[in-house]
């Protein structure tokens, strides 16, 4: 987000965090405080951190902003939670929600979705930058009569139509509660394997992905390596200052409690082959937590 | 296949088993030896039981058929092995052999093969008995110039020449191993739940499909119900007089390691939530004997 | 289905025909009333046949039994007609009807339907005759439950359903009425390029295919090879007696109006590019048809 | 393009055309001629204008901007040409090629393209304006070890592999010419019906689209509306000025004779059901023009 603010000539002001927690809201709210002339424009926080597996708490950023009583637009990238994990753009007060299809809707990339508040439509229209996706005046003409005013991914739009049937059929609060029951088998089993999840905070694991520490004197390319190599599975390798020391699980969409134990029997496999002194119990106890998730299903329907 | 002989109007003769063992080579050569006026017309010999992941000795069962000197014609059914477990037609001596695309080629169903000896086509001109399949002939000439004699099915063919390129790709040696890995992992699982492998003579255990037996008291097709209500997978039903007592894992076709594991996961979870006393040690199992395999592919590639 | 009775063992009696009308009433019945001593089983017709573009009189078929006083079983192939052209089952009191997936349903081939009558139910089950697929017990058991007794080809079955609903969508009655408008533009594109359809009685012209005679002197297939080479269109071959003297032009299915046009076009072009000297009238016959077809709709609409 | 560049702040000229034209290579160097104080950057030309069906002579506008001895950096955008019509970024000495997949290269939108000189990616070093697609540098740096530095399409670069596997088989000379037959098969039949052709230089004529003018006093769109309605095809709409008055026909990518035809029939039929006196006449010619092509290879392979 940086990055794309900097290109446009915007000076983003970066507030640093561990990498291990989301967003601070206070921070925010402090930054805010201070910003007697009103320059700050817009509070811009990413909800699902795909590079550390943190999950920001966007309603108490709302809150922080609020309290702060400055006027500055909240917007949210929601590239890797979109239809994993419960977001209220509405509710939460955001003003700008960002998202794609090759995440939670289960689509190839290609679709992004704007979801825009009217205060932010009317920063819009005073707004000088330029800007292109951003330019909605002709998507909302467009929109009304249905058309697109480009050339429309007409395949995707068939797809999503079909991935937004799906979810449906699932139920929304159902495919939220598969996602953190998999994140949860997961996490127990990065624990019992001796290892260390990414995220500190128990409000702010994400649902969608797990990034996981190596142990020291290891190198997590290589792990990820001989898992390719050996079971045909990419793990997401670390990104900037994490690249060797953390690898990441993904575990969103089109996903389920068997998947998930291949994907983490790959993991454990992985680990040993690469000579990682981990304890091979990780997919136990993941299996022990998904098997427990399932037996209260049965007692209830019992 | 006795079925199918009755429907036509044959006496078939079934040389009865126990359901644990394959073919018996030395049952069919003393039965063709009593056959002094050669009534006989065929051995026939499934080669992968699906209903019993039994794999039958062929090349024991040609010796025994030529040690009795019995001209017999020798016919082999490989629906479920074919493309998963070595098989020579021609190297075995076998006289007609059917296999079918749904399998090993993983394809949908839709085609399926005879592969025809000489001394099977010379049968075939003398022989009185009504067929369509087996009327040769047509699809004889037909062939010659590339052509279907009657209707072909197109896109299974399209299929199937892109089926046997990812073959080819992986080496058939390798499939073979990696059917063998596979069910190896399969067995120990079983073994470590406490359970039996239905298969009791090493030498004949499938490497495509894996029937287990339940303990006493406990119904096999109970806990696949559970298994696909919970788990969205299903496993195959015991059949005939092994319905109840016997569930079945498939491990065939387009099927890794990690895919293994998931299965063997949701027959773990599946027995536990039936409330089956088996020892959660299966997958552990099977992960450890799937690891030492590639632990040896790493040694060697060192 | 002579060959299909014989093969059997059943001694087949076939009313010839000149290939150019469709299975003659009065014939049937004569012939029936002559069988005093009731051996023939069945009359077997094929509803729609594909190597003439002829369509038999199934109503009139069965009135024809019915004035015989014949107790025969009533048989119809309906392979390239149904979903094409409106075909009754019980309201024309057929007993068994076969079709299959890979014409008017628009599948690939690989699924076969009858469709059978109380009568054709009582005799199979006193019937001695081998058969597997007409053995209807085992499907009709299964199909109580909504299981198949064999492998399903399930993505068949899938396919099926939309196919159905896109039928229901468009409306029988539309369905057949475009089929009629189709083969209608087709004669009329025949006849100004001055050829011949080989169907004779236009109570029988086929609306999925017609069949056209080729000028004395000219060999049907090079222009088929013409077409393939220049157009990349497959037209039918003539069979049997009709080998070199006809081409057959199919317009059943998925097809629309343009289709047919594009079909003609490239049967105009291939038979002037063969050296045949048609008039070069029959696209623009053809669309001046479908045109005022079109015109009376815009009128009915206005 | 000229909205592109106002989007970034840029003050694009616009040098007028009448629509039927293509960018005028004499214009084009006066007006570089007069840039004494080099303000100008860059010439930007669509080399096919998808709204009017004018091919414009890159060629000639790279020796305009020669012979007026200014640097400004030459950009072309090849969407609706590229794998349609020849199209030289080397040899015609283009600076920055753009393009995508959506048209000559069959596929869906979701990739485009850019070819990049040195002289560009020179300048793009030294330049200041906001850019993201532009912004070459992460994508080459990530091209040499072949990945994509943001999360790439990848089933589109599937497609794609195919897509040129496609035009490499038929050869890109024969992919042209056969632009060519059907671009001027169409003209044939735009001028047998009494119409004009929007494009008026026959060396600018499009191969991949031809825009129509309507007769006056008769409404493009309407004719569009009972074309999608009665025979399910969709024309272009005339845009800008030309809304109403144009339709456009598009016949590239995968498109052969037939499907010309086809298309051809569609508008004649719209057009006389619009109540357009147009002359029946269109299709014959365009088949006319088809034929005698496809005799000269019959001619030639004697």
């Amino acid at each position: 987000m940086a990055q794309l603010a900097e290109r446009l000539g915007l000076k983003p002001e970066f507030l640093p965090g561990d990498w291990r927690h989301g967003a601070d809201p206070a921070a925010i709210e402090q930054r805010l405080r201070h910003d007697s002339d009103r320059r700050i424009k817009a509070v811009c926080v990413v909800h699902n951190e795909t590079s550390t597996g943190v999950t920001s708490r966007i309603a108490d950023v709302r809150r922080a902003i609020d309290a702060s009583g400055h006027p500055a637009l909240f917007m949210v990238d929601t590239i890797s939670s979109l239809a994993s994990i419960d977001y209220r753009h509405d509710e939460w007060g955001v003003d700008v929600t960002v998202a794609g299809s090759q995440k939670g809707l289960m689509l190839p990339p290609g679709l992004s979705f704007n979801c825009v508040s009217a205060k932010a439509l009317a920063a819009a229209r005073g707004a000088t930058l330029p800007r292109s996706y951003w330019a909605w005046d002709e998507m909302l003409a467009s929109g009304k009569s249905g058309f697109f005013p480009y050339t429309p991914a007409t395949n995707l739009l068939y797809g999503l139509r079909e991935a937004i049937a799906m979810l449906e059929e699932e139920g929304l609060a159902n495919v939220f509660a598969r996602h953190q029951r998999h994140a949860e088998a997961t996490r127990r089993a990065v624990r019992a394997w001796g290892l260390e999840v990414l995220a500190l905070d128990p409000t702010e694991y994400s649902a969608s992905l797990t990034a996981v520490l190596m142990p020291p004197g290891h190198d997590a390319d290589r792990v990820r390596k001989l898992v390719l190599e050996h079971f045909d599975m990419s793990l997401g390798t670390g990104l900037g200052k994490l690249a060797g020391k953390v690898f990441r699980i993904g575990h969103l969409g089109d996903f389920n409690d068997l998947t998930l134990v291949g994907t983490l029997a790959g993991v454990e496999m992985g680990l040993a082959l690469a000579g990682c002194a981990v304890k091979k119990e990780g997919v136990q106890a993941a299996m022990h937590y998904l098997e427990s998730a399932h037996r209260d299903r049965v007692r209830a329907a019992a």
